[in-house]
């Protein structure tokens, strides 16, 4: 299928939006071949700024990622949204209403918008989210944000490997606005303060500039605190300027690539993981995993000899 | 040092609180000896019940945590609590202001707290949890509540090892909550709308009620939602009851053990993979990781053949 792949790769280049589509599900799905396609794109890779936006359930993420993207598109950027959304583990599928709807805002082929939905059973979504943000790169998107529900460790892990991470928040998130930040605080290149007209916006931006004071960062970046309303889009044009802001200093700082080299790092183990895991499944038979999980549920077997064993059939011990 | 494990396991099943605080430091830092310990323990684990508590932030968890933990007290079980903290990618440290407020609520040392704040380089959060809990388990703990902040995928791995799972739900979320249910919809045996008496609770609870109109589960359980005010310890008993009704509808329908097959299999799967990866870093000499993210980010070589470079080295390939 190498003629195939082979046209597929420059209807990508040239900017055929079902060809870009088509690649991705490639490499969501693991389909045959598609390490060979991330391979033969990689050269083409490099060029595009990918940006991070996280935030907690509820913080209007959706509609300021969309108007963040109208604004870089009347700047003539071509851009590539992914949108990460939660698993249903016994599914695999999602509810994917808000995407749907956030797409029918746009009809302009500069904005292409994919929702990751599902989670491969042996690959990370992190990593997975990379290599779809490779592919985009690829496609010559020149900004790719990456958008993701949540402030769990999963979605620290997909945020962490864009050049800049925005971490958005609400007035009036509880008693637990504390134990969130202490996740992301050190992530947050920039932070957003959303719905800002919301009771209790004095008292985020109070916490924030709080727990910065407490926490100095080794590159001597203050992150600024942008106000926004996404939705009449207030604040975005002084989020894209702080955005560009902080690529200027990292820029004038010389931490472009050495940020691009701790995210590969990571990456690289991840993709070392994937590889290690596929190669453990490969060696035993089918049924093999659960028929030594029930003996370990049963109690006839210590899990921890188990895993020797496993490690010594395959080669590794 | 084989007489101080034993003196070791001999403390910790006798109840003594700072021999288990010794043992699950043991297994949260991988420090030596470890997996050594937990084949030790295995023999006397198996008994304990583990529920799972998970929620978006805000839904005041730690107050419902600390009131059933409470409740079972009252009725004689002896509690272990592992409240999961979010990781700070830099120090590995966290905020732990409120898991040390809710330990001063408790002087009964029938109720044991710990705060897991790091997440190991290697190992996945959701296998140390429930390595913890088999210490918990081994010590006697006869009841184990295993909280997480935040509904991102790891939370979602870390409460699915627990026998039965409580999703805190609340009203007033905002626009993500279809996300965030979607997420979780399927793994919750039990609903909670806390903050009940705060506006919109009837709302949460139609949507849920929607949402279950069309998911019929595969045990034909019905997950029930109970409403409480943490605060003032109302719905608290309910909840209990419907625990326990979960956990006589698991025994008559004789799935008690699949679960625990189930989750062995995931917990296998993820010790397999950490035991890889380990034998992956021992196989690469200090910086060699660093120097090939480098040359992968200067684009001098593509990533995926690193990944096979390092996969023949290590003899898995």
């Amino acid at each position: 299928m190498s003629v195939s792949k082979e046209s597929l790769i420059s209807q990508l280049r040239s900017g055929d939006a079902r060809a870009l589509t088509r690649a991705i599900s490639t490499v969501e799905n693991h389909s045959p071949g598609w390490i060979d396609l991330l391979k033969q794109l990689f050269p083409h890779t490099g060029k595009a700024r990918t940006i991070g936006l996280t935030g907690p359930p509820g913080a209007g993420k959706s509609t300021l990622v969309d108007q963040l993207a109208k604004h870089y598109r009347e700047q003539d950027h071509t851009i590539g949204i992914i949108a990460v959304d939660p698993t249903s583990p016994y599914t695999g599928g999602a509810i994917l209403g808000d995407r749907i709807r956030m797409q029918q805002h746009f009809s302009d082929p500069g904005i292409y918008i994919r929702s990751m939905a599902t989670r491969g059973s042996l690959g990370g979504l992190a990593r997975t989210t990379a290599d779809v943000a490779s592919v985009l790169d690829a496609a010559g998107r020149n900004l790719i944000l990456i958008e993701t529900v949540g402030v769990g460790q999963d979605e620290i892990d997909i945020v962490r490997l864009a050049d800049v991470t925005v971490v958005i928040l609400v007035p009036g998130m509880g008693d637990d606005v504390q134990t969130i930040k202490a996740g992301i605080m050190e992530i947050a290149d920039i932070f957003v303060i959303n719905k800002v007209d919301h009771e209790g916006a004095e008292r985020v931006e109070r916490e924030i500039r709080a727990m910065q004071s407490l926490a100095m960062r080794p590159d001597n970046w203050t992150p600024p605190i942008v106000k926004t309303m996404a939705t009449d889009g207030r604040g975005i044009k002084e989020l894209a300027d702080s955005i560009a802001s902080y690529e200027s200093h990292q820029q004038n700082q010389g931490l472009v690539s050495q940020r691009r080299i701790q995210n590969w790092e990571a990456r690289l183990l991840e993709m070392l993981r994937d590889t290690l895991l596929q190669r453990a499944h490969a060696a035993m038979p089918n049924g093999e995993l659960s028929r030594l999980a029930a003996e370990v549920a049963e109690h006839k077997r210590d899990p921890y000899s188990v895993i020797e064993e496993i490690a010594v059939r395959i080669g590794v011990l």
